[in-house]
């Protein structure tokens, strides 16, 4: 049995999720807007460490001044005395019809010039909260259709957008780093950065690419069929996991945002091994928040939201027990041997070898029986899996 | 712990399964070819119940008599020898030349009656094997342009081809009905009958319609992005659950014929319950046999191909015993109740209810207070997916 | 140049379809309302015939009987002063927080009894205003998860409903028939009927089935990544096209709701060649409204709603051209001769062959010749599908 | 009319593509090889000015090196009698039994060891035959299995060989470059570097990224439900296109391989409009071969497979002037300046302007009137995209 949440396991969530009030594209709310107060109450109780938000989450875009600064000290007593901390912080660059071609991005100039100060604004409100990562989701920067957008100009924009706020914050001496969300599609019909791989490229071509990296969505790269846990691991080679949205997406559709682990099951457990294990070692690969982004289903009442907010730790607990047997079930370790699963740390070359020497290797081209590979040297893949099958069923405690 | 197979479980394999070369569109044969005898002899080791096979998986198209006799001969003896009977048989109408178009609905009249002699003469020896069942998979009967095939003219060929079969079945006498398979598309751009809506719709057109039924796949269902469990309640529903093909799929992409329980683990688990605890009273709502047609992955070895085999029947035989405890659980049972799952079961109008009655219950509408399910009423959906997660990973045992 | 429209093209729109404010998950409106009596007097300038809606289209849920029956007259009046007729009204069973869980199938018989009487006052409304069709979406008929729905119980209760309305009709003695509208998920993770197989299934399982058809629409086949020239075709085959939704989707991903022709082009060309020239001797295979489906992209004001509104007839208009030009052409005539398309309308038996004929026809399997399809017996799909092209791109006129 | 093809549109095939003997998961071959004088006197007859192909096209797996010379030599006389050049080459580390897991990647060192010894075979024969570009297509890196293969271990093995493979060029002073070939999954469950953006951010992390640039196939990305058109401007953002593979495909599926444009219509037309007219002042974006790597369908014979091969080509050259028409077209010009396409072009910021002195600026936040794109400002795409629509219908001619 998994044990409950503690805050050294540094969930947090979205204000948005637990606060979402079940709008979706063929219906209206089903539930009541929770105050913000009420919230960081609930998630503190329930055993999170963090909580995170838009600025639209805790207060309206069009707010007065006053009105947003009395949202800004309810929110700063509430985490006074709960001690829950904000690890992140984002802008809301899509909601309100001024964003509908995007905001960093828009074809129109002064959108775009809008959008950056709203996101500086919400940039120096998450410092001052404590916040290390900045997450920037452009979800409507994109396009329905081919000749209304000029890709290339505006990964220029943004280029220039996040080479704008990454100055910003080196001039100001600021300790955040920024996270860029991809997304394939929805709410535009192609998004700009549409998987990991993108956004790591675009992040490459940076002035300062070591300010920016990554807060991949289980989710969205489901959402274009890609192996998230995979897509994970690319990541953590480049050094870009800044962040990560845990949440469960099952297959190519519409963005779900279900509870973690009510998803694609086998890729939630590898994702779990990944971040826990994957360090050298076996220490975890990935030291900061575990973060929700995860919607409660329209169908629930309050008391659904937070029964769907546990689900989400829970099982990532379990998740975590279930991937600690598996690494350490010697039946498990002599499968991974057998598949040569550790022999692809072993550089191919020899040390020092050239293409010379290479190719002077006659062991390793004329003299190599590449026929043994029919109908032998099988690799054990499917045992692996089953192994892996049953450990996450637990059947094999 | 799961027991091990017997033949009460009916678990049976396609002699194309374990018999898998491992040739797919990039590359060759990675396995030698397995001799059917040798099959039969392991399949009833590992605890299956049934062999079935398309007649080139006994002897290659364009085989002489003799050679053909020979492959039966073998294959009789085989199962004399251990006991294992064929439940199903099935015709190969996709692989050789002839076929391109595909067989009962080939623009190609010659195509299209050679396809129905070579069905006739695999019926005739599936009864001779005592087969209950003869599968159809009309995996060339499609197109790639919307051009090329007039549809309902295939349609009516196709119908033309399964009618003329029942009769032929009927004027024999014999005890075997037919199971059409659905698929959306590969090898074809898009195949006629594509899911198994499609092929229910089609079979209630047909002269004999109580003669023909599904043999649904999981990963050809899923390669549409459609919920199987939920398709198999839809055929249960209509009487059409004639024999099934279990396997994975991990989402919208090639049909990779996994092993069962290696893709969407969730809807393999919701699968197991229906089909053992689905019917009335909780009894099995199919009897049929559990036939796995799987493909073990090309970089195995004979050794990978049993073991895989293996897996298919241990997981299945896993999932039954976490739904048999799913569904035992005192907070499952108040949590399904608290859903009102069984309230579905419930007629939505009183006994002998009128449409005038209806029109005149205020309580059903001018007095119904629908603004209670706002912000009230939430169905606890959350959480039952949560118990039967955990139930799932075997976290409450 | 394709002609301006008439209403003898019967193109008709949804008042939901102009009238959308931009409200998507991730924002809210962009566009304010749209009066209906506006909405008519526009869409009879452009050319269209028929304006349909739901009941909360036209009067807010939980409007009173006054404030209901003030914009019927309102409507009544706009249609006697343009010409404009009502074909099809449909029901709203899913925006309200009331029908979380579905309208006909929430798990809630309160619910479901509400969701029949409110149908039952729609349908009344839409036989007064001469509507011939009642179209049924059941867009919230559906579950996330598995346990969540008992999926034959459900089936049953939609076809309780289903039952009740064809009795409620014919009692009535009314003019109208129904045509339920597939579709595979969104928003509920999946929906019941979720393709046009499936909803063709239910129906024959009706009492009436006689009452009940299809209305299918182009992007929810096509979110299954399903074939809608193929499925309309079968459709047609059964006897089951009541109504049709034009609109573009761009592959499998949320519901994009865009432009007729906006999406999958050639497709859009097969299936209209199909519903203008599919009938025998080629005329219409299908007489009724060519409806539009279709949301104008929230990043347009109102005068892009009205360019939107327009670009669906014109593209119809223009695919209507193509394909007549197409069908005309000898080079077309004679490559679908050669590539047999044709003569999937020959029967494969011959006249009063039985099965003992057809097998004592040596010509059908001994002595027919295989191996000629090897290298040989093209069918010149590729050629087809070219000329396809070149006329869709209006390259061969 | 497009004009016929000629050499300077630089038209190339794969020797596998119209040598594809239609084999495919379910069936053999349905034509027998093409020798490849043969192929190099048809392609130079229709208009072709390339040939590509990989070692195992040229010369069996396992040739003896006499068998391989008189393959190379027959191919080098054929150029030389049809001024047929050999733009690329590329290596078969996918079909062999020993490729199972992978060449580069495959967790059996010897197998990587081997990997590399062939490719540096065939890369040799390409410098000879003046190949300008070295394709890289990883088909077989991947894994079905999470637990199967460590993903950051098989990056580093894959950037182990492509910095050894640059080494070598340099070192040998070869004019010569790499492009990386995405693919997100077949035949593997999932592959690495699975769309341009994974490989893109893969080449930055190379030693000599200079040499390593992108081969993206418009199917391959189509495969993920990715826009292809907007994937090749991020490619030329990143100055990464050195070589592009055209085919067509229908939505997310197995891998179709289709004629170009007999897939998704409009993101062709985008895609040529981009490649022919998105350089600075309308001039070619990209200068190298417009490579067809498809696969004429297996229905067809030989002569199906040169109209196949004719129909890419034509195809592509009618929507270069139906691109070229729509730019010329002051109605689009007009739509593209009211949707303020260009206007992405301009910076965001002033010239020299300082997060202080945005932050300054009033009129960009203040003083800036949001609600004033409520109900205005809409942007005209869905006119733009008409408008388009109809220039690829030639409907504005």
């Amino acid at each position: 049995m998994a044990s409950a949440p503690t805050r050294d396991d540094k969930f947090s969530f979205g204000l948005w999720t637990v606060g979402y009030n079940g709008t979706d594209p063929f219906g209206g709310p089903t539930r009541n807007a929770l105050d913000v107060v009420h919230v960081v109450e609930k998630l503190a109780d329930l055993g999170a460490y963090g909580l995170t938000f838009h600025d639209d989450d805790l207060f309206a875009f069009g707010s007065t001044d006053a009105e947003r600064q009395t949202q800004i000290d309810r929110l700063k007593q509430a985490l006074a005395d709960t001690g829950l901390i904000v690890p992140m912080v984002t802008t809301n660059l899509f909601s309100a019809p001024v964003f509908k071609d995007g905001g960093f991005t828009s074809n129109d100039r002064d959108v775009r010039r809008f959008a950056m100060r709203k996101v500086m604004r919400q940039l120096e409100l998450g410092v001052e909260l404590g916040a290390k990562t900045f997450v920037m989701w452009g979800g409507r920067e994109g396009a329905e259709y081919d000749s209304a957008k000029d890709i290339r100009g505006a990964l220029e924009r943004y280029r220039e957008a996040v080479n704008f706020l990454g100055q910003h914050v080196i001039d100001q001496g600021w300790d955040i780093r920024f996270a860029i969300e991809p997304k394939p599609n929805e709410p535009r019909g192609d998004i700009l950065l549409p998987t990991l791989g993108h956004a790591i490229a675009f992040i490459d071509s940076l002035e300062h690419p070591e300010l920016v990296g990554l807060n991949p969505e289980v989710g969205h790269e489901q959402m274009a069929g890609l192996n998230f846990a995979a897509g994970i691991a690319q990541a953590l080679y480049h050094g870009k996991l800044f962040h990560i949205d845990l949440n469960g997406q099952r297959g190519i559709k519409y963005d779900q945002d279900l509870v973690f682990g009510h998803g694609d099951l086998h890729n939630a457990f590898a994702l779990v091994d990944l971040l826990e294990n994957g360090g050298p070692g076996g220490v975890p690969a990935y030291d900061g928040p575990r973060h929700f982004d995860y919607k409660p289903s329209r169908t629930e009442d309050e008391n659904g939201v937070w029964e769907s907010a546990k689900a989400n730790m829970r099982t990532y607990l379990l998740l975590k027990e279930r991937a600690a047997a598996f690494r350490a079930d010697p039946e498990v370790q002599e499968a991974l041997a057998a598949a040569k699963v550790d022999e692809i740390a072993t550089p191919t070359l020899n040390e020092g070898e050239t293409w010379e020497s290479l190719a002077a290797d006659r062991s390793a081209f004329e003299d190599f029986d590449a026929n043994a590979y029919l109908g032998g040297k099988g690799f054990g893949f499917v045992r692996l899996q089953q192994l892996a099958t049953e450990h996450l069923l637990g059947a094999r405690d």
